[in-house]
């Protein structure tokens, strides 16, 4: 992929955002080609990009096939989910296979997995054979771990070159691909350690290149989940890491654009599911794509919701001696929720930074019960006070305060335990738990509350 | 700061992560402080600050004294708060300004700026005058933008330069920091490019080195948002980027490896801040700093959840009349928030992704609608057929189905509004919007369900 930095870059420090689009939208209008063309040519394929999925989708279609091979290429990867789709489906696949052919084989791997089944071994079938060949052992792959977001493409020399050889080999690979570091292999392609191009420049040209490497550079197996990837470009700064199989051959890198993309989508995946939404959901999706994606998430919360209900039914009497429980009810359980999700996003925000760990938990435990306790404690006296000053009935007051803080310590407690054993249980801690949380409080909220008052009855009424 | 890749690195893979840790708990008991600093000195800094993070107060503050300047100076940005603020409290003037002395400009503003202010005063004067007038000016700057996270270091030479004197500028500085980029600038210091290293390998050492720039390539001034930098890295898969000041004259750079701590921040901030979290909170923060922080957030909550409790009181006789309203009103409430809180956390996500705006709003207000109107019957019906089943009246089933859909529809709606109203006000989108959303819905939950429930109360009894 080449360089880019169109003077777009530039202009939208100082015009609008919207102005490209504008012209572009003029220039559509008046079928002017060779325009559109032209202001193309000084844009980023990031830009490109940008402007495309703003169009309707007969437009995207046209402007799209105005692209050259290459610069088709480059803007692929950058297109939204949505217009890539309606691009693609309507693609001969003569063409889309020279635009992969000229793709990154991460970026052509990513491509061709999100293809129907024909047309992605229409493709495959289309490209020579060893880049084929090549592609379909990147796809089998999982795509969240190393070995599905690496790429082929890297610059590699053999432990007797000189760094003169090295600085050959970036030269070399310099029309196809960006190099951070250069690799240095045995003969049997075992990866020895790598050379950052910084190394490179302030090393002495005839001495050997393995004398500037670091052998304890860091590298990955093809399983490691992207996730635990993203933390150790973090943790030690890189620009790329090299994955290597079982024996430590190495077969490929990853690159920190990459990285930051995984990074991205990983913390929205977090987001997401803790709201009980599907991670690919997205705000322009189809309704109909939305609504069978969140759809399970708000009857499993039905269900959740049943559980309280019973509860509450099993009081009924009670609430029909003293009706303004049925007041309080909400706020019970409202408070404890919150105080829940409060504790269940720290705890899984934690374990997706590496910070909470089965170790630890304890400890969290520990804390968080305190937190719950004096919480519970600050906002129990107050409602206990005005449940009584409204209501006039002094132990409506005990019984809401007490309920109170029980249910807040609870929601904390419930808050740090689900997501553990959510984990526990192999599953992604942040699975709908705001759901489960919430359930667990409502219904412990619901019960504690009715259950005090039942108890009290005889100095309620 | 020196590039380190300690054994450690490797060995992780193949030990258990615990294990330098019993290592050294177990040199501490023996007080074999030269092996310490023997096991230390095959460490990366960030696995070295690992380490002192898991051990007490004490342990902490007597294993950093054993690291020497250089090492101290590269383990403390990569120690978590709560270790830094225990080991600098006890540190001397003297020793903290040689370690200042020893960081990146920008590591070492961020250390100044936790510091007591005597203590910081005291370093500042303690440092070169030339430095400290450096690192002031730093300060200033708002630690959210990109003055606020940029550095001074950087390479730069005039554009008359050839690639040989920019090859030798990376010689030059390669012992103090990482280059990715060599800027070019004219006689006033005004930025004309960059070029990648790369390029500076690839091109012909006695050419000019302004052939090799890219004219184009994007700047930000100092008051840029770092968010909006993290996007324009992601955009344009940048590793480095020039801050210029209004005139363009180059300031400073912002390097890669602090984007990747920005995105993760601004990361842990929405996500704080949609569950009603102090974005400073975490697991492990003292029980009186977490509750000092929660409690505000809960206080809040218990003023919302009042208001729906008074629009249930305005109800009291019809509950009195037909009990098993009291029974449904948390189902209703309960996924109407779930309903908002999904389209919620899908807005204040795509806020922070730069996909959601205020001029395709109106299109992400339609969707939601749509999205919101199926979901409420989809889930209306069912729990209308429920009530009517398990309670025999078929009026409260049409009621509770009524008032569910017309619930489910508000919440989407109003978890699309509240974060564009708060964007549209200059506030964070996402803060304590979850409390925001679930207000309304409780509140219009409860409110249609009794309302319905009072319209239709001579059927119902």
């Amino acid at each position: 992929m080449g360089i880019y930095h169109g003077a777009f870059v530039m202009k939208k420090q100082r015009e609008e955002e919207v102005q490209p689009l504008g012209q572009l939208r003029k220039l559509i209008r008046l079928n002017r080609e060779f325009d559109i063309i032209d202001l193309f040519s000084d844009l980023h394929p990031a830009d490109i990009a940008d402007l495309i999925d703003n169009l309707g989708e007969q437009e995207k279609i046209h402007l799209f096939s105005l692209l050259d091979v290459e610069k088709a290429s480059d803007v692929i990867p950058e297109l939204s989910d949505a217009s890539r789709e309606q691009i693609l489906e309507d693609m001969s696949d003569k063409k889309l296979t020279e635009i992969i052919d000229e793709m990154d084989s991460d970026d052509a791997a990513d491509v061709i997995a999100g293809l129907p089944e024909e047309q992605a071994r229409a493709v495959l079938d289309g490209i020579e054979p060893e880049g084929s060949r090549d592609l379909k052992k990147l796809l089998k792959y999982d795509e969240d771990t190393a070995g599905g977001i690496m790429q082929w493409e890297l610059v590699s020399v053999s432990s007797d070159s000189t760094i003169n050889g090295a600085l050959n080999a970036v030269v070399q690979a310099s029309d196809e691909i960006e190099v951070y570091n250069v690799f240095v292999v045995d003969r049997d392609n075992v990866l020895v350690g790598a050379i950052p191009l910084q190394k490179l420049i302030t090393s002495k040209r005839h001495s050997l290149a393995i004398e500037a490497i670091d052998k304890t550079i860091p590298s990955v197996q093809t399983g490691v989940d992207q996730e635990e990837v993203a933390r150790m470009f973090e943790k030690y700064d890189l620009l790329s890491l090299p994955v290597v199989d079982i024996g430590n051959r190495l077969l490929g890198r990853i690159t920190i654009d990459d990285i930051v993309d995984v990074m991205e989508e990983e913390s929205s995946e977090d987001i997401y599911r803790i709201a009980g939404l599907h991670e690919d959901d997205s705000v322009f999706n189809s309704p109909v794509q939305s609504i069978r994606r969140r759809l399970p998430w708000l009857y499993l919360n039905l269900l959740t919701a049943l559980a309280s209900a019973l509860v509450i039914g099993f009081f009924e009497d009670t609430i029909r001696m003293v009706i303004a429980l049925a007041v309080f009810m909400p706020v019970v359980a409202g408070l404890g929720g919150n105080a829940g999700s409060q504790t269940l996003t720290l705890i899984v925000r934690g374990m997706a930074l590496g910070e909470v760990t089965f170790e630890n938990s304890r400890k969290a435990l520990y804390k968080q019960s305190i937190v719950g306790i004096v919480n519970g404690v600050a906002v129990g006296f107050v409602i206990g006070a005005i449940a009584y000053l409204w209501k006039g009935m002094p132990v409506l007051g005990v019984v809401l305060g007490l309920a109170m803080i029980i249910n807040v310590f609870v929601g904390t407690l419930i808050g740090t335990l689900i997501p553990l054993s959510l984990k526990w249980l192999k599953a992604d801690p942040a699975l709908g738990s705001h759901i489960f949380v919430t359930a667990f409080t409502d219904a412990f909220g619901f019960f504690s509350f009715l259950g005090l008052a039942t108890i009290f009855l005889k100095l309620l009424v």
